[in-house]
This record gives structure tokens, sequence and C-alpha cells, in this order.
């Protein structure tokens, strides 16, 4: 039986809830499932600096996953923030939710379209659409101008009717064949605006899960050759004794 | 419980037989498996007109395969002939090996290597790198200049050897982080050289087997929105008739 | 005296009576000229599936081309189906129409503009763009969402029309020097449109014929080193026989 | 019958004459020609300063040609100095023989490789390969390292030789279906080395007159529309007042 | 001390004099300056014609600068025009307006926009982003469709408030961190859109005099070595003795 | 007088040293110099997880620095880790010495190497490359295959030998024009490299300088419009108090 560990990059509860219902509505029988957030870092994640913060926080998660005996991690944030630290530290198979997302989005539609919260956090998406190969799959970015935690504290609906909207017009007017939710804390949405708009719209947490679930069941690993080898031995110091 | 049908899109029963042995081991209980080769056309694909007559066979299992309900197809041969085609003809997922494969590769590395047959095999898998977006994440390709049925009457096991010493050239030269197999004939030996070489060699087929699995989980389906909509009603004459 | 034969790859007659007319009007005294069309297939090409099959009808003219002394071929449809597989098979020169157009185009103008059938079409031309080289030079693509047979049995001229203001368009706004149209369904418009507009609007039926001719007149065949060598010899079965 | 000008942009009359006599053995009956060498300006052209001043020369030319009723120009250095400027110039189409030879190539292989004279010069055909977006389609780049008047003076048929052991190095090592020669200077190999190697060598002085006759024979002309539109009336000064 | 040339490779006296200006309040002390304009050429640089007479220009003035003592150069147009030859004539740096705002502007934005005069020299300006490797930290060009003149005459100051309204639509709509004013005859506005805008509007011209300063200071000259060696010695005839 | 900050991201006291060496030498008199390292972290950077580590200790001297009255920040290890969220954190301008030295090479030279210490720190170099637009222009990396502290305990000098013959070769295989040294540590052998071979050899961190210098004197600072907007306010938790 596989052991999977689901990290929220942001310290969030009800983000990490969120992923939490996702991840047990997804996961197969077989698969124990754990899903935590950061120890200390930031509520939400919008920038590259709250990307670096969080950065840490994953990597601690993923140290303490490893001597649980985690099989495999998931990044839960849509800008993979650590990813390829995180391949590096354990061999266990590290998916973060863009790439989950992206990949799974190529393989049911020539060209898709993100929606995200704010400019700043898409133009994050750009360059992991470059750095994975796929800035010529992508149609368009849209954002609702919307921080992250809009999303969890959205009691009168209006933040998800502003992605509901959003998406009926990437229907109409991208041509694109799906629509990607750049942030976890939209993937309760998905199987729903899937239905109603008779398209398929992706959540990367969903989607994470299983690309994961497929790697352990191929008994592939992160290749520990070259480019996410070990990190070499060296003595952390400060506040990153923890991370030894 | 999920039904997926995986074509070798040759005539050829030997690699037939090789999918079957890969595919029935790396299903997961719970799915049903039909591997099933081209009813006709040619017994081994190398090259743009060999593809070009694989799909129609391809094609024809599709339609078959709907009708028997399946829930999803894989196409086995790595140049993926008819995976665009086949996408259009049914909503249910359409995976190639190919594609599989590269996928897979990164996401336990940053690089990776492809060992094929012939340099002509290559080329078409060098248009699939671009077509998916996968270019710059391939550092070399290397043939083994032997055709395609050498790997199946490999009695001496010599096509075997020149493919286990091209992959320990990738270890050394390449600093490539894993290494595809480029041809379905070739996926038996994906786990023993995995296991020697101490690098994930990857196989296409058992890689297209998990993807596959996890979007029948997430209930995705092929987009029918623009892109892969199903081919417009029209009357196909003559030797297509059966398509129709 | 070269021999051309122009092959439209659908089975419609009407198509292929259009591009006798633009061919006729186009080839040098001194070249001979056999149009055909599929002998069996779709009657008209929007996608994926379609061309598929219409590939294998491209392959049946060709071989009996190759018989009847053809020295270069031409493929009359813009998504240049079968135009790989028809290098293999012959070594006279195979020209597609998408891609004779491209290339004329980027020899007058540093940059163009696509006018297509369907959204669907277009996507394989925006593929053909980054197989051949050509995606930075083009600036727009349209589709006036018109299938194919609309433009043959444009009795009321609306068709036409529906093209005429697109390239107006394109010319307002795109800043792109040359026009192309982007089925061989329009190919007689291409005349009248450059004077009505006074800029390039290039058909691929006659830009393709150009080609070819100059390609003869040079003496060049198709390479058959590595990439386009002939199929390896292998038993065609089935409906296939006779492409043995 | 059109009337075509070829200039060459040095002011060699050997590499003039090896022009003229691969243009006479080339063209069409129907077709006049005239060659023509720089009248002021570089013996030989090797690097972009070179370029610079063999520039000027062709504006001249073209300019000159205009007056004549000259229907087309080819340019016939393998830097295609002053290509685009000589399209702002005049309506008659302008063709280089860098990119006549890479269109052509790409027409009857997927992979050419280019032997050119120094390095320096290969830089700016890597420059004119993404210019043109033929940068995938070019597999290697190699040099002779001679200057360009060593195949000028080549009594001894040493430079000759060189380049043909680079073909054959090519052939064998490269998987490039073609060879482009680039030097107009080395334009008199191509047909001997086609039949040598049985794989194409293309120089690009044939190239581009067969390219030249086709456009004059669809009609087409230089786009005036935004990029090649004619230079705004300005009043030019002392060395360039016969440009005015 | 070091001593800078900068070079409006056009013939205009009121541009010179902007440029003047602006290079006089940007160099440090310890900085000798010399401005100067073509001898002889175009009065204003508006495509790819204008561009070949004004690089001979610049080369004129590059010679004449080496025998002053000049230690680096600048080209003052926003096309770049000679910038290459300019490198191989001589071991001194040379810098580009256009190249200089490039570069500047991807340190302090990710993205950038350019405002330029006319369409055909923002499609030059397209072909130096590719050059230089910035195509995708542009995200629009924007042209005001005025020639380069009316920016020396506005005494209305309508050329100026065009630019302005075009900053402020660029700050609105194109998510860009950066403007460039695509014209040495916009110099004078930078740092007052700047500072109204609140988003930084970079000039070329200053930016290359600090660019040039930075390289003076690391005692770093253009490499000699294979692409920018020095012409090899030939003599030039005609009106181009003058460069011997 | 502006007051420039130098910051070592990780703890290493010797490299700290030859930054500081290198950075007095090159700053203009009129330069405040601060040079500090991270105060916590990794004593040397080889791969993803060191860089995570260094980027919070670099985002520490960035914040400390800003409390200074710090004009403008260099990060001085060759990944430039936390470049882009140290230019979210702060107004005044960062450069990375990547970045530097990657943008000199180009203003003096078509094409550079980069020579490295480790493969695994080269596939870092490549991203940047992507990242920052010069993928291109890189001509090939080579790696010493020494670890970053070999270069600062070189007592035997065979380090600085390796590197030495490292750049001869790339002299005579690469055709670049200039050699890019990968790391911080080689800092101080720029300059006798570039005399012994006669080719520049860039130093990234000389090169930051210079360019931080010249932003400064140009008065541009981190555009805060969109993608570098200062990180949105929130509460920093656990280690990370001390940043917010």
């Amino acid at each position: 039986m596989s052991f999977i560990q689901v990290i929220n990059p942001n310290t969030n509860l009800s983000i990490t809830k969120t992923i939490d219902q996702v991840v047990r509505s997804t996961i197969t029988s077989g698969t124990k499932i754990l899903v935590v957030c950061a120890k200390q870092g930031v509520p939400s994640i919008e920038g590259h600096f709250d990307e670096a913060v969080a950065t840490i926080g994953v990597l601690e998660q993923i140290k303490n996953g490893e001597k649980k005996g985690i099989d495999g991690h998931i990044i839960a944030c849509f800008g993979d923030p650590g990813l390829l630290a995180a391949r590096e530290l354990v061999r266990a198979p590290v998916i973060g939710i863009a790439e989950a997302a992206m990949h799974t989005a190529t393989l049911i539609a020539k060209r898709f379209s993100i929606i995200g919260t704010l400019s700043r956090n898409l133009s994050i998406a750009k360059s992991l659409l470059q750095q994975y190969g796929f800035s010529n799959h992508c149609t368009a970015m849209h954002s609702i101008e919307l921080p992250v935690l809009a999303l969890t504290e959205d009691k009168s609906g209006s933040a998800r009717e502003k992605i509901r909207q959003c998406c009926i017009k990437v229907k109409n007017k991208d041509k694109s064949g799906a629509i990607i939710l750049g942030c976890s804390g939209m993937a309760l949405l998905a199987q729903e605006l899937t239905k109603e708009l008779d398209l398929p719209v992706i959540d990367g947490v969903s989607a994470a899960v299983k690309i994961l679930e497929g790697l352990l069941g191929l008994g592939l690993t992160t290749s520990k050759h070259v480019d996410f080898d070990f990190p070499l031995k060296k003595s952390l110091t400060g506040i990153f004794e923890n991370l030894n």
C-alpha cells in the first residue's frame, strides 16, 4: 500500500482543508494519504518572495515525510514552490500541481487556458510553462484579480462566480480545449465546472494524485543521476539546522 | 471497473505478445484490459509511410473498441501513429506510448535520452518532442540501427546487449537523468535496465497504462471543444466504409 | 517535358475542378499535367481523422502516378496530408500546398496571415507552421467558420464575401504583408483579391506548381538518405494490398 | 519574357563568372538574364563589415536594374547582404541565395547541413537560419576554413577536394538528407557532388533562379504593405546621392 | 579618463542635439564625450534601406573615432544599424541603443513594452528582440504612426502627448513592468514619463552610456576571436575608399 | 554617493573574501560598498536544495541592507538564488552575477561558453539562460567537476589549472568569442585568463558591480508594476519572523 503526502506550502488551514477534501475524493483504494501544510511561513502565496519562504516549509515537510515512510509527495500550490529542490532531497517522486495540471491538459486537449488569481502569479505560471515545455500549448492566461484568500473566504460565492464567468469567456473566445484552475483554492470547482461547460476544467491537486499513483505503480523514483542527485553533505546553520 | 484497450498499430503478433505481457504486469486491480493489434497493415513500423498505413489500423480498432465499451485507449508504437485522429474519433481518452514515456521522464528527471531502432524513426520522435513541448528536455537520441523485428527475433540476445551498451554509454556521457526506450519491442527490458543502471529506464507502454488509469480515475475525457471535436459526419467511401 | 501530378486528397469533384482550373492557368509551357482526386476516402477534409483517411488516398495516387512516369507530385489540401509519407514512397519531389503557400509568402513579405475554413483546420495549420519553421512569420490565423464544402457550393457568393471581408480586416489590423488562403477551395479567389487589396493574396496550389517546376528544373529529387529513405520492404495486408 | 538580374555583391570578376555560368545553365527558355557585380566595394565578403559595404553595391544595382526594366533580382552571396533593404527599394521580387538554398533543402529533406568558407561566415548563416525559420532543420554547419578567394583561385583543386571530403563526412555523420554549399564560389560543384554522393547538394544560385522564375510566373511581387513599403522619400547626401 | 563617442546614424542635427543633451546629463565625471552624426546619408531612419545607408555613415565615424582615440562607441538609433559590422572594425566596445534599452529593461522588470514611431520600424525592433534573445520579455509593441522627424519638430507637443497616452495605455493593459522608448528622438521624455507613470520608462541612449562606461570600467573590449575578428584586409574601391 | 551591497548567498568566509577583493578592485570612486555573506544557511551552493536555503539568507540581507540605506544589491552566486524574490522585496535594483555575466558577454561577443564547477550547477545555469533569453548565445557549458570549495582551498593551484586548461579547450574548439566563469569562487582568475587567452574571460561579480552602478546612475529602480510589486502584507510565522 503506497503512502502519499500532500503538502500545502502555505500555513492556511482552510486551503489545507480544501486540498484534503479533493485528495480524499481522488485517491484509489490502496493509497494511504497524509495532507499537511507548512508548519511555518506564509498564510498564502502570491509572488516570488512568498514562494521563497514557502519553499523552506515544503522542504521541512518533505524531510519529515521521509521519516514517516512516505512513498511520494505532492506540492499543492500552483507555482510548484520548491519542486526541484524537493526532488534532490529524497528519492521518492515529487509532483507539483501546476505541473500536474499542465501535463494532464495536454493529454486531452491540444491547447488550454489558465485561470489564476493575481497577474503576478500568472507571470510565475508563465515561467513554469516555459520550464515544463508547454508554452505553445497555452492559449491564454486570465486572472480574476483576487488574492488567494478571497477564495477561501468566499461566503457570498462571488469569487466562485467570477471564476465561472471567466471559464465561460474562455470557452467562447480562446479556442482552448481545456481550462486549468491556477490555484489550489479553486480545486473544488473543477468537477462542477467541467459538467456545466462540457469541457475539461482541470484541478492540479487531483491531477497530481493520479500522476503520483501512476509513478508509484510503475516503481519509478526520481533519478539520482546528475541533476537531482542528493544534496552534497554539508552542515546547515542557524534556522536551517532542522533541515540537516 | 474501467476497461482499457491497448492497440499495437502493426500486425506483428510477437510484439503484441510483448505488449500484452508488459500491460498485464502493470494494470491495477480494477482495470480490465484488451490488447489487440491492427487487423491489417504493416508487420512493423519504420518511417512515415508505415505510420500512415498503421494509422488506419489504429482507427479501426478505436472504433471497434468503442462498440465494446472501452473507456480509454493506448496506441502502443513509439511514433504515436494516429493519436490526434483517434482523439477526434471518440470521447474516451487516448494515450500514445512516446507521449507517455516523455511525460513520465520529465517528472523524475530534468533531461532524458532516447534509445531507438533506426535513425529514421528517431527523426519522427524528434517531431514528437517538438509537438509535445519536450525538445529542451531531450539531451540526445541514439539509434541502435536495427529494424524493429530484430528485437522480436532476438534469440541470441545481441539486440538486447546493444541496447544495454547504449544505456551505459548514455549514463556515462549524456548527463541525462533518465533513458526512454523508443520502441514497444524494447518494453520488457525497462525494469531490469533500471535496476542495473540505477537510473530510470522508461518504457512507454507501462507509462501509458498508468497515465490512462489516472485520467479515468479523474473522470477526464478528451475535450470535444474545437480541436478534437468529433469528425464532421460525411460518408467514407471504398476501403474506408468500415470506418463510417 | 516534365510531368506533374496534382492530387486532391478528398473525393470531391467540384474542388478537383477548381484545382484543375488553377493548375492549368499556372503551368509553364513544357509541363504536362495530371489532376486527380483520391479514389476513395472523404468528400472534404476537416480535422485529423479526415486527414488520416485522405492520406491513404494520396499514397495510392502517388503510387499510381509513379507507374505513369510522373516527375513530381502536389498534395492539394491545406493540411498537407501524407506529405512526409509520400516523400518516402517515391524519389520524385512532393510538395504540399500549405508548405508552398507559406514558403512563398515569406519570400515577398516578412509576416503573413492565414484565412482558413474552420478553427480545427487552423489548429492543424499551426502545427505545420511549427514543423516548417514559420511560426514567427505568421501574425494571425482567422477562420471564416464555414465547412470546406460551403466554398464549392457558394452560389450566392456569401462565402466569397466572407473571405473578402476577412482579407480587408487583415490588411487593416494584422500588420501582415501577405495573406494565405488556407484551403484549396479558395484558390480561384487569390488573383482578384490580390488586385483589389493591393497586397499579395497567396493560393498554395499555384505556388506549389511553381515550386515543383523549379525543383524539376534543378534536377533535384527527394533525398533518400536517412529520413525519407524508401519504406523498408514489407508485405502490406488487407485493404492496403494495393499499396504493395 | 521575364528579365532577371543576378547581382554578385562583391567586385570579384572570377566569382561573377562562376555565377554567370551557373545561371545560364539554369534559366528556363523565356527568361532573359543579366549578371552583374557590385561596381564598387569589396572583392570578397567575409563578415559583417564586408556585408555592410557590399549592401550598398547591391542597392545600386537594384536601382540600376529597375531602370532597365528588371522583373526580379537575385543577391548572389550566401549572407544575403541587403536583402531586406532591396525588398523595400523595388516592387520586383528579390531573392537571396542563402534563403533560396535553405528553402529548397527543406522541400526535399527534413534536415540539412551547411558547408561554408570561414567560421565567421557560418555565424552569419546561423542568424539567417533563425531569421528564415530553419534553425531546427539545420543539423550542422562545417567550415573548410578557407577564404572565399581560395575557391576562385583553386588551380590545384585542393579547395574543391576539401569541400568534397567535407560532404562525405556530412553524409556519414550528420544524418542530414541534403547539403547546402554556403558560398556562391562553390556553385559549380553542386551537380557533380550530388551525383557522386547520391544525396542532394544544393547551390543557392540556381535555386534562387528557379524560385524567382516561379514568383514571376505567379505574378507575385514584394508586398508594399507595412514592412517592405517603399523607403520614405528623403534626400540622400554625399556618396549616396546616386541612390536618390 | 575614458573617451566615448556617440554616433547618431542619421544626418539630422536636431536629433543629434537631443542625443547630446541626454548624453551630457548621463555621463559620469571622468568620461569624455563626443557626439557626432553621420557625415552623409539619410536625415532620418525608417526601414531597412535607410538603415543600410546609415550603416556606412556609422562605420565612417567608428573609423574616425578610432583615430581620435575613442575607447567605446554608441550607435544612437533604435534599429542599431551597423552594430555587428562596427564590432568587427574596432576593438573598442560598441553598444546599440535598442540593445541597451532592452538589456536594461530586463534587469528591472520581467516584461516590457516598446513604443515606436512607425510599424515598419517596430518590425525591425522585433528582429532585434529575436537576435538579442528578448522576444519572450516583450509583451507588446505599439507604434504612434508618426515619422521620426515629427518628434523633432513637435512644437505643438502633439507627438509628445501621443507617446504619453500610449504609455498610459501600456500601463493599464499590457501587464508590462517597463516601457522602452523606441526612438532616440524620444529620449528626453524618459525621465518625466517615469515619474508621471511611476514605472520605468527607458531611453536607450542613456542606458547605452551607462553600459559602455561599465564595460570600459571592466577593461573589456569586443572579442576578436572568430565572430567579430577584424575584417580581412582587402582593398575597398569607389566611394568606400575612405573606409580602407 | 551610491551604496551597494554585495551578498554572498553562502556562509563561506573564504569565498566572501574573494568576492570582496574583486568588488573593491572594480567599484568606481563614488560608490560605497558593503560585502556580506548569508548569516545562516549553507557553506557552498551546489544544486537546487542549497539554493532554496541560500535564498532565505539572501532575503534577510536584502532586508537588512534596506534598513542601512543600500541603493542596490548584488547576489554573488552563479545560480542567482533569490533574485526574483529580492526584486519584489525592495525598490532598489538587484542584480545576479550569472545574469550580469551573461548580459555582459553578449555585448562583446556573439557567442559564449560557460565553465562551471559541477554538472548539476550547469543544469541550473541552463535554466537561467532560458529565463534570461540567452540560450542561443551559449555555445557550450563545461564543468570541471570539482565542488565549489575546491576553488577556495586550492593551495596546489590544481583547480586553477583545470579552469585554465578548460579555457584553452574552449578557445580552440567552441567557436565562442567569450568565456564566462560560472562560479564566484573563480572571480579572481578572470583578468589574468583574459590576458593569457586574448579573449574576454568574464567574471559575473565585477560585471554585476558595473551594471548596478549604471542603473543607479540612470536613477532606475525595480519596477513595482505587476510582476515585481512588493509582497502583499501578510504575517510570516516561525523562523521567518525576522523577514516580517
